[in-house]
């Protein structure tokens, strides 16, 4: 381990984090708020932190896989730490414990928030708290398309198996270079929602923060009844066909930008994503048109942004879905868990996952009927590697051990049994609202202390495909 | 597939079962109750149609994988729907839908009931019940220890990769011998612990329909409040200790009744059987002695109780532990999916397959931290073989895929979530009691009708290693 390139590296991160704490700023001035000054402190506090340790640390050119998981795992903590300051500073987030849960619900794109009154809180702060999701969105991006896949883990290895053969599907090589082509892309596609959301009437401070809500599928809104505020169709649609596209994979987006327009069909994770997506809606759509609306075309509208928005784990709500059966809601709950696609701001197990599971298991009932037989597990008809498939697999069951643990812990803390299940699904895999106390109409504000200390430690982990973060905690890690 | 020589088989297994309906009728006639008309009705009935097709088709000596598969699965199938004429003749379970439910619940040894009012049966019908358990119990021992392995499903090949070398420390390899004795073993055990509870004041009658729940970890008692109803510590203790070994494998009895008498200590699987009930009973305890209880050993004694009849799937009951904290009803809860050990008549994922998938998610790790190392899973420093760590996966993803399309269908049947969740569990893993409205201290008398088919399917499903029924759907199973 470099521990001194991790730490070089995570100082030139704050350094990138204290500029974006400048451009709530003017948001704050042009509504007359008092919240700039603490975004100010927070903002020279945290360049001269991360200004400080750049200079005092050297990097090493050869870095390897052992310091990608550190920097990342860090860099989500440090950012969380150096992000909750404004919340602290300004007076409306006393608690650290609070601000950083809160903020690493934004980084994370989670959207769990401890807040009963989210509209009390200053613009300038607004702004901070939607902004902490793009940038967590921005990083997720790279990272599951650009470094997760050289350290070996997360679900876009699995694209290595899809497209086979030369580079030519690839998207560039080198990390940098990556980078900047997807950061484009998500600029871009951030610039048009953002446009098309005040053709809408919005302002540009709500359609900026609802579109990194978006963008990120983050969740968090400025408004306490979230989208539901606007009670706009156009609104709906509009952000029901961006969740879509940011719970896709961003290279499709960047293949279709640069003239391949059958990219996205091309991909079977893609078509996958929006069938689950069709049959959920038709099959909830069908159960609220009946039971809940008079009119077809309003229920359609509220259950397709319900599904897309639990899909995606955006979190957004527009209905209160507690009120809708008990089917709809479990298969809401299982949208939950599978989540948006790889290499997409989406949270979840992922559906590529989902779906070579579905294979694997499909492979061993062959292998149990012919037990002398090879069958590989394949995707469009090429076989996938023995070590993808068993990443998927560890990936899973590693996944659910931890979903027990977490469990363990919050009913230890006294919670009930619904809302422990409900708000580690909900901070694992990202998704926001849980069930039960923290379900779509409550917050996570009355969770104890060391609760919100472990929701937001699972936060980080779904975040990072959890490999990434339990690598840690093992000492074969940290040995020479 | 020879399905003639399946038929041929299932005619002797019905005679068999047609002999075993005679057993309640001592009992009736001592009692002096009137259901002994309809349980010689049903055994001649069974006799009859056993015979003819027994008769009627011829066995071929090649049977293969293939056919044990069907044998096994329509076995089940047969025998439930010919062990419930007793209660339909009687007129006590009018509905067909309830008697099948009832009776697959009494041979997979689940022990889920319809029954509002147990005691209002007549003695030959529910010694019939409890009978049905016994039966259930050394089918499956059989079936996990000599013909599964066989079938190349089921948690005991881990014990090829445990137990490596020569025959030296496996059953005699013949199905029929190995079968006769375990059923010896069995018989014994059973006979041990019936006039262990005659001495404790039980009827025969009460000592043996409540060993017959106990060997076969089944559940179902003929009285209301189930082992409750004696409120007896000495009984209660009798009970844990042979819930205990009836949760073991029971190669390991055999061995220990030959003489080796290390055989449990050196069984790592028993081990942590053991620990995990100690660790879950301390845990538990602490919460009902300082919350529920005024008394150290009372509590010791519910809660002991309470663990052992969970993690061994029994479902037996002397507290309603509903009333206990959110975190000792989640241990039970986490205790219900582990199970018993492969090999014997508990139900749940097993406790070797959780250690092999434990043991894998570290391998894992350790294979993400050294991406060229080959890290095998390994079982006592001996690597378990590729297929074995496959099959566990294969088996713990499907149980999982199945297990949410159980609570898919529940909930679209009405029924609430808890409710669902808990009925799939109870009843996919042999438990018996679930949460909610088919918690403890209720029943499933109230499942909508489809839902008790899908139940008893799940039942059986479970009890079989999902494996064994799920390749019967498969086309290439019958493909020639």
């Amino acid at each position: 381990m470099h521990i001194v390139s991790v730490i070089h590296l995570l100082g030139f991160l704050l350094m990138f984090l204290a500029a974006s704490m400048l451009i709530p700023v003017p948001f704050s001035l042009y509504y007359g708020d008092n919240d700039y000054p603490a975004l100010l402190t927070s903002a020279a506090l945290t360049f001269a932190f991360g200004f400080a340790i750049f200079k005092l640390t050297r990097f090493r050119k050869d870095l390897r896989a052992k310091e990608g998981f550190a920097v990342v795992t860090f860099g989500w903590i440090i950012f969380s730490i150096f992000g909750s300051l404004p919340f602290i500073f300004a007076g409306y987030i006393p608690s650290f414990t609070d601000a950083f849960f809160e903020t690493m619900s934004g980084f994370t794109t989670t959207g769990a928030t401890i807040l009963t009154d989210i509209e009390s809180l200053p613009r300038g702060l607004l702004f901070w708290r939607s902004l902490t999701h793009w940038i967590g969105g921005m990083g997720i991006i790279v990272l599951s398309l650009a470094i997760l896949p050289f350290l070996g883990v997360g679900g876009m290895q699995l694209y290595k198996a899809e497209v086979p053969g030369p580079t030519a599907d690839k998207l560039t090589p080198r990390i940098t270079e990556t980078a900047k082509i997807l950061w484009g892309t998500y600029v871009l596609l951030t610039a048009t929602e953002t446009l098309l959301l005040m053709l809408g009437g919005m302002s540009l401070f709500d359609a900026l923060t609802h579109t990194f809500g978006t963008m990120a599928t983050g969740g968090f809104s400025p408004r306490n009844a979230s989208v539901g505020a606007y009670n706009s169709a156009y609104i709906d649609y509009v952000i029901i066909f961006f969740m879509v596209l940011a719970g896709a994979n961003f290279s499709l987006h960047y293949r279709f930008l640069r003239g391949d327009f059958k990219a996205y069909w091309r991909n079977v994770e893609f078509r996958y994503f929006l069938s689950i997506i069709a049959i959920a809606t038709a099959l909830i759509g069908l159960d609220t048109f009946f039971n809940q609306y008079d009119n077809m075309a309003k229920a359609l509208q509220d259950t397709l942004f319900q599904v897309v928005s639990v899909q995606t784990t955006t979190g957004y709500g527009t209905a209160d879905y507690e009120q809708w059966s008990f089917n709809s809601q479990y298969i809401l709950l299982v949208l939950m868990f599978i989540g948006g696609c790889a290499g997409s701001t989406g949270g979840g197990m992922k559906v590529i996952r989902i779906h070579l599971l579905i294979k694997y298991v499909f492979s061993e009932i062959t292998r149990q009927i012919h037990p002398h037989a090879v069958v590989p597990v394949r995707l469009r008809n090429t076989p996938v590697p023995r070590d993808v498939v068993a990443n998927v697999l560890g990936f899973f069951v590693l996944s659910i051990l931890i979903y027990v643990i977490g469990v363990f812990a919050l009913t230890a803390l006294g919670l009930d049994l619904l809302t422990s299940f409900g708000a580690v699904a909900a901070t694992l895999w990202n998704i926001g609202p849980g069930l039960g106390t923290v379900g779509p109409t409550e917050n996570y504000a009355h969770i104890p202390l060391l609760g919100k200390w472990l929701l937001s430690f699972y936060m980080m982990m779904g975040r990072l495909e959890v490999f990434t973060v339990i690598i840690l905690f093992s000492p074969s890690y940290w040995r020479k």
